[in-house]
């Protein structure tokens, strides 16, 4: 049974939002993001279109823990001219050619003197490297091997007009509170220039996610951040650590819009609530989804989930970095982003974050024997939990033999390896009956995601 | 190895036993059961002539939990009738045909008016199924799909002389003190009518059972319960809550006559002691036995393992209720039923109890090195552990190597993957040379099961 | 990766030192030894060539546990001489033909009286069996089958000039007391006569070892016991019972000459340090190694893992007793044993001390966040860790993700899936950078084998 059926995605027009997520993506490409720069500033400003995104501006030279915020980097310009003065490498072409955090230069100089500052992969002749040098002030060029083939010895004009001054760190953050205040982490890097699926995609589903959840009651607080990777999540922990206790769970999203299946990373606790969950939507899905132990080589989960913070973050990716021929090359494209992967990737979320929204535990108020479920009306009560009556039954029975104030519905899914959702929906009968009581987790409403959700789009 | 040849079962003849198991199922199969009735009270009196039952009678009305013990049915006679005046479905041939519990009827009727009332098994067209409404007053005919199909326009005389008044549910209970109040409960339900497997098959093996063990010496307590299904159950547990402490391990008996496998399902626990003995003794059967979980759907364990009480209770069976086609139906009759089967399983029954009753930890008195085992003689001594003199020698060891006063004989047996039988010899050659000190559970004279156990039959 | 590259083995030539130890081996091996007596003596004396043993003599009559230190047994000749006085049976040519502890008897007898005194292996009609009558006063001899099968009716001079008095039971003692008082016990038996792989094995590699160990800085201190088998561990038990609580780590050695791939039988407790430190060493290996869990059959082990001991001492052989043809038969001679097999053997156990002299926890001192590698010259430093600079970097960041203080090194290479050489060059890299602070384990100063080491045989 799939869960998209249901829920938060009862209304989600895949096709529609896909299309939406996809201009979204396409708008962004162009942009130069890096770790500082107005390239993530535009960035975060065009998100204001679909959440009220707050930007923090973090001062150039800030102590965050081992680390400083570095200097601020522009380019406005970037070549390398031959001899014959044509623009051989082109800045305005692809962003990528330019080596991310170069320091400015413009001289005129042999093949021999440039070749060092020139990075290929011969493996993959068309496609140009992405490369960064933000804490070695050196200077240099990605470009494909088929133009660096053709380079004759000569003079070069090398030129790249960037700047590394003071200024600021930028990173975009949304909270959205909710019935009690423990938090829901979403966080997404935005330090990447022109790569489709490694920034924009997570960039994109992180946005219409936080669209979504707006639109919708919530027990849980939810809060948002879209930040240079590394330095980013070591400023926004250093500068924010009294907030971090409230993290309850949390899924760093990168990588979501090709067409691989998706996977998930444990956090570094393995078993936490937002491991096991994420476990149990992605195996609903049964499409080869992959679940990895936690490592800590990565994205910013390896920020989250340093020993000194230790939260119960997980990471959301479709193909997973270093594993497939276009990471961090000018192949991540447009094309290798599809609206249907970002799309069903959203949908994704949603069914984790409603599953988190609505895994508690419940007390059987008849714990001793079964209470007589026909004389309460609950065989008609559980006429609409399944197709299958029997199936329904047996739902009650784990639902109300388990429910001791301390397992979760999860907990019982797990056990009695029927869906989550048959879990919810028998309980939601019997507490109709009187025949469980919901457990605290907080102060909780239990309105939390059950009214109509309303089309994402809207 | 078999532990049939040891123990309780040394003198328990298969085959004598078996036929006269089957003599009593065959005995008790014509008579009409249900949850109440004077079919109920006909078979525990004919089980008097094994053991001294106590019939209890509960009022109708009587609340038990939540539910409340319904009135109580009888029926005297039943039938349709054809134009021509013919039965053509008749209680006496079978009292399967009336739906348990109908409420009485007698009227006349076209056949349009009687088919909502008729039930069938297509798939099996000479077979008459098995349904109740206990508790919803309606009436119904169960008959063979075949005699359906025969059936023509027409009027109809349906009869059912049943009667719905204040009364009692019924039940039987046996229980024998053992040195220790600690108790092992055996419960099987009386509820079904003419089904030999379903019902009969476990009644059989639980008066037999009980009859074997009362001419026994006895470690343990003993309870056992002849109880209408579900109701039954809920009713004594209400009744009887202040016993509930007493219970250490428990057994519900069903389905034990047929030819399948046999099959244990654990407790809610999972772990329990009863759990682990019956595993450990269907596992050394090598036949196919089959290890189930726990689910909360099934017979009496249902109302044993609810949450407010959580009995360490399994279940024993052969074929697995609703996995098989003759279940629930008129082919559950004498012939699917088999002596051997009867037999075997009361044999399996004496082999787990016999386990619960040996099993204890013992403390080595010589934890430091091993102790000399040549001048105490224990080599001569555990020259009957095995024919093996190698495998006697490395139980010798096994048992002093983990007796720290806290594991079991059948913790060593799972850790050392030798048999339990194995590690009791070896446990009863060590204390008899003063190696191990047998560890207190409750009060114990170690003379439980240990004389020479008589015939069954006697 | 193999460890035998780096460390306390790097200077290790496996060619040498096995010719070396073959020698040892050689000029033992004619020896008669028992558990008691002069063989036994001249076999520890030779010892300290290599290394400055003690030798102990406890009394015969000494009560150990539940034991008593018996009489000395030496034995000066023995034979059978056929009627016309040829030694067809010659304690000159083989110390095994006498059954060891055999009483005095000089005599003639018939054929018919000489034969129950007769032990051969019909299945291997060569060999000539090794058996012993320690705790029954009686006499045989052992021979091949096919002498055997020679033998004609006739008189027969029986003549066994052995000696049976009060003395001494002779064991070997060797401390090396390290930084902390913390000991590993390292114990091969020395009872067998002239078997190679069968206790010379044994002795040689411990005695190689102790001259290594010693020559090099230690954290831990050492206690090497050269002792019969069983009753000498039982007598240095009971004697030395106070000195018990150090042992934090123990190997008993044994049949560790032959070819067979090399195999480790975990202690009782099944996952203490030596049994994960020595499976992490043998999986490194891949070359078939076994791990076997505990069981109380075998060598001394069965004594230290004893339950009122339960020390964690596991056992380190190749072939396994009992289970290949050549156990305890003259074919376990100087030709069953390699030079490159006791070299090998001697390099594991290196191995196997090195890292529990390595093995601690760690601080993480920068534990919010990762530390900025770069800026620290860490990348520099983690230049030596691995040929292939991704994996040096993944140990970095594992070593600091789990470094809480409590997890150690040997945790972290099992999480990881990565060495534990390279996580200890990691941790080296990191603490030299201030990044890690060692938790204490008693006293440390760190010189632990960290010094480059000498050669072997210097």
């Amino acid at each position: 049974m799939s869960l998209n059926d249901t829920h938060l995605n009862r209304q989600l027009d895949l096709e529609e939002i896909g299309r939406e997520m996809f201009e979204l993506v396409t708008e962004l490409f162009p942009l130069c993001r890096s770790i500082t720069g107005d390239g993530n500033r535009a960035t975060l400003r065009r998100l204001k279109r679909y959440i009220p995104l707050t930007l923090h501006e973090v001062p150039s030279g800030t102590k965050v823990f081992d680390w400083t915020v570095p200097l601020e980097w522009n380019v406005r310009d970037a070549f390398i001219k031959n001899a014959r003065g044509e623009r051989i490498v082109d800045f305005r072409q692809s962003n990528l050619h330019v080596v991310n955090y170069s320091i400015p230069i413009h001289q005129k100089m042999s093949l021999t003197e440039l070749k060092p500052h020139l990075v290929t992969l011969p493996e993959h002749p068309d496609w140009i490297p992405y490369r960064t040098t933000y804490y070695k002030p050196t200077w240099g060029f990605c470009l494909t091997h088929r133009r660096f083939l053709e380079l004759s010895e000569g003079e070069y004009e090398v030129c790249i007009d960037s700047s590394l001054e003071d200024g600021h760190l930028t990173y975009g953050e949304y909270y959205l509170s909710g019935e009690i205040p423990d938090e829901i982490l979403i966080s997404t890097h935005i330090c990447h220039p022109s790569l489709a699926n490694d920034a924009l995609s997570g960039i994109t589903v992180a946005a219409f996610l936080a669209k979504r959840i707006a639109s919708l009651p919530r027990r849980y607080s939810y809060r948002f951040l879209f930040i240079p990777a590394t330095i980013g999540a070591i400023t926004w922990l250093c500068l924010n650590e009294s907030k971090v206790s409230q993290i309850r769970h949390g899924l760093v999203l990168t990588g979501l819009g090709d067409t691989k299946p998706l996977s998930y990373k444990r956090s570094r606790q393995g078993e936490a609530e937002i491991d096991r969950v994420a476990v149990h939507v992605l195996q609903q899905l049964q499409q080869d989804a992959k679940i990895l132990d936690f490592s800590p080589y990565g994205y910013d989960e390896r920020q989250f989930c340093s020993p000194g913070f230790n939260l119960p973050v997980g990471r959301l990716s479709r193909a997973i970095h270093g594993t497939f021929p276009e990471y961090h090359t000018s192949a991540d494209n447009l094309a290798f982003v599809r609206p249907h992967s970002l799309a069903k990737s959203l949908s994704i979320c949603l069914d984790i974050l409603w599953m988190l929204e609505q895994n508690r535990a419940y007390l059987n108020m008849n714990p001793k024997c079964e209470p007589q479920l026909g004389s309460r009306g609950l065989y008609r009560l559980t006429g609409g939990l399944s197709s299958d009556p029997e199936l329904a039954q047996l739902a009650v029975l784990w639902v109300l033999n388990l429910s001791d104030g301390d397992q979760t519905l999860l907990d019982i899914a797990e056990r009695s390896k029927l869906s989550f959702d048959l879990m919810l929906r028998a309980a939601n009968a019997l507490e109709e009956c009187g025949l469980l009581e919901r457990r605290a987790h907080g102060q909780n409403s239990g309105r939390a995601f059950a009214s109509g959700p309303t089309k994402a789009d809207e």
